[in-house]
């Protein structure tokens, strides 16, 4: 059979590194498309005069289409089979990424553990974004369950790395360059700079956005991400395709621009959890909490860190009195950005 | 609280001039988009080697995407607590827009006028869409009726800008360089030249088009426009999503193709009217008819002046005997284009 | 009247040439869209690395989206008035389209025949397009029914070209510089090179993508095609908009990546015909049957001959014991491709 039908949990070793197929060059065509899919305003993702008076060469790449393009190429080998996208952790963006870079990724299988069932196990990856010259422009942790095919095949001995709750300040990487003096706060939209924002705050961004099923498929074939149940509406029993997760993360990003306009950069994912399957339909709303602040080691560049929460519901409940999410709730995202000090 | 309530009308002051915020590069990402979305097909936005046959260094991005992306920025800063968007008047494209160009865009407020009820106003902003350069490009006029937050908030002197019916012919301003000498009728798709219209004509522009909600949305927040009523089927008590009244100009101004093929690019608008709301599922038609025609002082390149009107029906209805517009009048459009005398 | 009507049988006449509307510059942002609204994955069109390791200069404009922008200018000419779309011969790409490059397309009537009920006949016309330096990219023959207006139009004398069933290998044109020495399987997604297909060999692709109006209304005017059937939800009887026969041809296309991820140059369309028509709801799925292969005379890049088929349904059904297309075939296009040796 030439087609792929992915991996199964038996398939994975520990130390196993897969290189993802089909490269990808990026242009002004996938900006586009990503403002057209998500109300996203950052300033420096939006305008090249902004991005030169923050001393870089032109407006990069949304670090979110770094994100979708470097995962989708990830998922013929890695969530084909996959049960539930369990989490994210150690997420880095170490370069930033121009129009007409060229993006491959490879992925480490870092962890392997079975469930006791028998029937699947969880594999740890740490997947590498890299860009044509071989430089490495993001790195995270993912981690999966994955169904095993042959129940029969042997467990393997159970490997679960240690990962870092949230990534060190110290190894946060700021682009070359960056700089934050003579930020312009009136082109960028608002007026808050780190020192406004207290941690324990908490941001409701009023806006949101009600999902068709035209958009998140076209966001989702754009990363060439194949997951059948994204696009066939046969797959599922109910008929429904489910919007891959990281359209509501870009969707809660771009609405968490009103009243954090100045989160400029994302710099690290702490880690997520896609904590409810959300439909089209839905309509999604966001809110933040300021979870700490830091220096960066570049004057000017502070790094805020914040949890997003992506909603179907008004409000900002996350848990319920059992520790579980509260069914509105469709993602719990913990990520470092840059923002003037 | 860090989002933006928007500005209610108590919040304006008559010579105020607004900062707008997100500067925007555009590129040929952009350029694609419009294609995909609008039935768009006028030949020198279209095409690099029809432009460069004008005299143009290239083709410019279409009219109504500088007018849009103009646009969009003001929203947060005037139009979030619009109830109406009443007119636009003495509108001017002022130079070409290029793939790569960045624009921004400013407001003054011209007139302020609170309505007997006491509830809401009147307020008059002339807009500047500038490049990177600083040049303008885009100006206009568009008044909107705004809700007061404070009703106590005095009654500000009413002050109500005079406005040119029609933007005078001298005032026109043909991009530097361009030339129909040697225009390529048949590339551009028909022969009619300015001599071949007459004041008065009426054209049925025949096509239609079914509007999705994907579609519309995908539009405006590709302008960055960031108005609730068109994103979130929540916000109105009826479930519907307004259609960016842009849209509709989009759509007609495309549709009127067909026929009016050589009417190149908009110089003017004289003033607008979103008539009736548009929603998803309305299929949208469009018919013009000729106002004017002028020479513009360079040789060979006319000005036709065009009512342009959106319909949810056939025919070429306008207003009823109250003066009222029909209902299924969803734009009546007055401008100015450039066409090959 | 200065809208298009559409030519009708009896205006065409043998020998004639039409040249086409409105030039079309094509970018960047053109290929983000393809990759938006087709699940499509092929490495030599997603990458300029990979693409130049193949020894072309950078990636070059995907094949169908050079058919489609070619195709769409013949629509007001060709097919206004086309009761049916009924076959395709003799395509063959002549040289790669690189962004940047601006498409023009002109037909020849090379046949007409009208059918024995008088009221409307078979047009054949050769469609070539051609670059801004006036290379030919692509050339086809399609023939499509189109109905009389003047029934009492004379019959013209019946001409119906000769044409080949498939384009011999001798005439398939391999592009410049192109090489598959060195070709990265890895980075290309699969491992399979000419040798390990078989003649006679099914492959299923097991991908499914339900197709909603947005997507195919957004493809279908990125490629300027003006067809009033497949926009205006009023006009079709049962409300339905026809899906553009070129969406389903690509949406094929895209699916077959998993199985045929190294076919990566379409060169030749034998022929084609649109089984049955696809509407909003279907989920398209596609199976490829191997019908050739053949060395190109370049080393190492072989042609491999293929039938794609899409189809509403699981399974590899074609046609039933009355020779007629099973009602779930949606397409049927035999073409060739090139693939490593």
């Amino acid at each position: 059979m030439k087609t792929n039908p992915g991996r199964f949990f038996e398939d994975y070793r520990i130390g196993e590194v897969i290189r993802h197929a089909v490269p990808r060059t990026l242009s002004g065509g996938e900006r586009a498309l990503y403002h057209a899919l998500y109300p996203a305003r950052g300033a420096l993702y939006s305008s090249d005069d902004f991005a030169r008076a923050c001393g870089l060469a032109a407006s990069p790449m949304d670090d979110l289409i770094v994100f979708h393009t470097v995962f989708g190429k990830t998922v013929p080998d890695i969530s084909l089979n996959a049960v539930a996208n369990l989490g994210y952790a150690e997420g880095r963006f170490l370069a930033p990424v121009w129009p007409g870079d060229t993006l491959s990724s490879s992925s480490e299988v870092i962890g392997l553990k079975q469930n006791s069932n028998g029937k699947s196990g969880v594999v740890y990856v740490r997947t590498t974004g890299r860009n044509q010259r071989g430089e490495a422009v993001l790195e995270y942790v993912r981690w999966v369950m994955v169904r095993k095919n042959r129940l029969e095949a042997p467990e393997p001995e159970a490997v679960v790395p240690e990962l870092a709750r949230v990534v060190p300040v110290s190894d946060l990487v700021v682009p070359a360059g960056l700089t934050f003096e003579g930020y312009d706060f009136e082109a960028a939209g608002e007026p808050y700079r780190l020192g406004d924002y207290a941690v324990g705050e908490v941001i409701e961004h009023v806006d949101g956005v009600t999902v068709e099923e035209a958009e998140h498929m076209l966001a989702t074939r754009l990363w060439q991400n194949t997951a059948k149940v994204h696009f066939d509406a046969t797959f599922r029993p109910d008929g429904q395709r489910l919007i891959y997760g990281g359209h509501v993360i870009s969707l809660a990003r771009a609405l968490s621009f009103n009243g954090l306009a100045n989160a400029q950069m994302i710099v690290a994912i702490n880690g997520g959890a896609h904590a409810n399957p959300c439909f089209s339909g839905t309509t999604v709303r966001a809110w933040s909490e300021v979870l700490d602040k830091a220096e960066t080691g570049v004057p000017g560049v502070g790094a805020i860190r914040l949890r997003l929460v992506a909603s179907s519901g008004p409000g900002t409940a996350l848990k319920g009195p059992d520790g579980k999410y509260a069914p509105e709730v469709l993602l719990d995202l913990d990520y470092w950005a840059l923002m003037p000090v």
